[in-house]
């Protein structure tokens, strides 16, 4: 097939190479002049353009932008996309990518591919970033059936496991277990730092090991990320915050109680409950 | 030397083993026959018995007894410690353990190996353990200065860098980076179980990926260090809880407001500490 992407950074970027491999021919959009001559040198796509005029082509778009410029993309970008193709966007909010994009282009249907790692831009690109991820493609009442399984077997044939639910779920279950320890990792951090006494200061830096950094490491990432996604996904995030405070007022409470039964209890069930959570 | 180590679980077999391989004579003490010959078997002391007056022998003695036992210990021990042997243990709370003991034995000294696995008991020693791991060694205003010295340089034999510092400042600084991400993961693991939308939850449960992994794994561990960490630091871990609450009161408070400027700072400062806590 023919397959369009607007981006090459790292996740623009990994589906190029991916794609090649699996025979399609894939058309690239680079933002500049100097990405382009990158994007080329890697060969992150068969043609590769700043003129969203190759876009033509393809019988498949995928938007590998950031969400703020999906949420206000050129106009020159939705002139350039066939009305019979196929489009989708790969941010990691969707509810509002979604509310806009369905509008623009009735073809369109969100999706998230849980992958990434800390590089970005034209250098990052990584041909086995996919191997094995989940890819979230998110339905709605407007979502055209065909369109749908055609994405799913693609991202199927890209070695990922595809799951399909709504946005509005997608952007609940995310807020939960992907943006959540984002503010708690930053707030472990501040919480260990913020610290007048020095001695106490200098030890917790020295002493802090496996635990705190792997409890913070979310925290140590990238900044812009955070923001985008309390922007775009502030209520869930919102909603978890406050859930995740009751249960730390919880915890808090049995211990000052010394309610040493119900704490361990707590942590023991909890314990457990991780186990549906990691594979 | 001649060296006594109570106990031959994880951190005590650990210490037998590397002792052995720096030349010195190493007597362990076992709970229970079963344990005995199984020590025996791995070779994790030169002698091994379930007899205290082992003991005798030696001009070092290691604690590495759980906090529980540390606390309440049984009078043979205390019986069996020559009254000129360099006394300590490994026990991860330092206050309540050396206000114990060093009324018990004038030349104990609290200490601390941050080094430690998943594994348990007799089967779980392992040479490389303390292979650059942390070592604190608390000194208070009746420690005698000739012992500490003898305690640093073994420490720093076995490949560990020593840290001395007050048994209050020790708790306060492990409440902060290693027994506040306990109950912070613990909490997080609940907050995103404890949701009763099944498609949510299921959805949840499928994208968990690295980044709730690694900010929940130190709630997976044994419930039981958890409790006994409450049980014996309370108050610094109290403090640890209250001090976390504000900063994620605070997060909150900026997302609420969109505030954006103060949460891409927050986030950009919390980044930039993390570097200070990890190596």
């Amino acid at each position: 097939m023919n397959i369009g992407i607007v981006g090459l950074g790292l996740i623009g970027g990994s589906i190029g190479l991916k794609l090649q491999s699996l025979n399609h021919i894939v058309y690239g959009i680079t933002n500049n002049t100097l990405n382009e001559s990158k994007a080329k040198e890697r060969k992150l796509a068969n043609f590769i353009s700043n003129d969203f005029e190759i876009l033509k082509n393809c019988s498949i778009i995928i938007l590998a932008l950031p969400i703020k410029e999906l949420l206000n993309p050129p106009i020159d970008l939705i002139q350039a996309i066939p009305s019979n193709a196929i489009l989708t966007d790969v941010g990691s909010v969707k509810l509002p990518v979604v509310k806009i994009w369905e509008k623009i282009h009735p073809l369109f249907i969100g999706s998230h591919p849980m992958a990434g790692n800390e590089r970005q831009g034209v250098n990052a690109g990584d041909i086995e970033l996919f191997d094995n991820a989940k890819w979230v493609i998110t339905k709605t009442n407007k979502t055209d059936q065909e369109s749908l399984t055609v994405l799913s077997k693609l991202f199927n044939s890209m070695g990922c496991n595809v799951h399909i639910e709504s946005p509005i779920i997608h952007d609940q279950a995310v807020a939960l277990i992907s943006h959540l320890p984002i503010y708690l990792a930053s707030c472990l951090i501040e919480t260990a730092n913020d610290e007048s006494n020095n001695s106490l200061l200098n030890l917790s830096r020295k002493l802090a090991s496996t635990g705190f950094s792997d409890t913070s490491r979310v925290g140590g990432g990238n900044p812009s990320l955070g923001l985008d996604l309390a922007k775009n996904n502030t209520t869930n995030i919102l909603n978890s915050i406050k859930k995740f405070k009751t249960k730390i007022c919880e915890i808090e409470h049995i211990i000052e109680n010394n309610n040493w039964d119900s704490l361990e209890e707590k942590l023991e069930n909890n314990k457990i409950s991780r186990n549906y959570f990691i594979e």
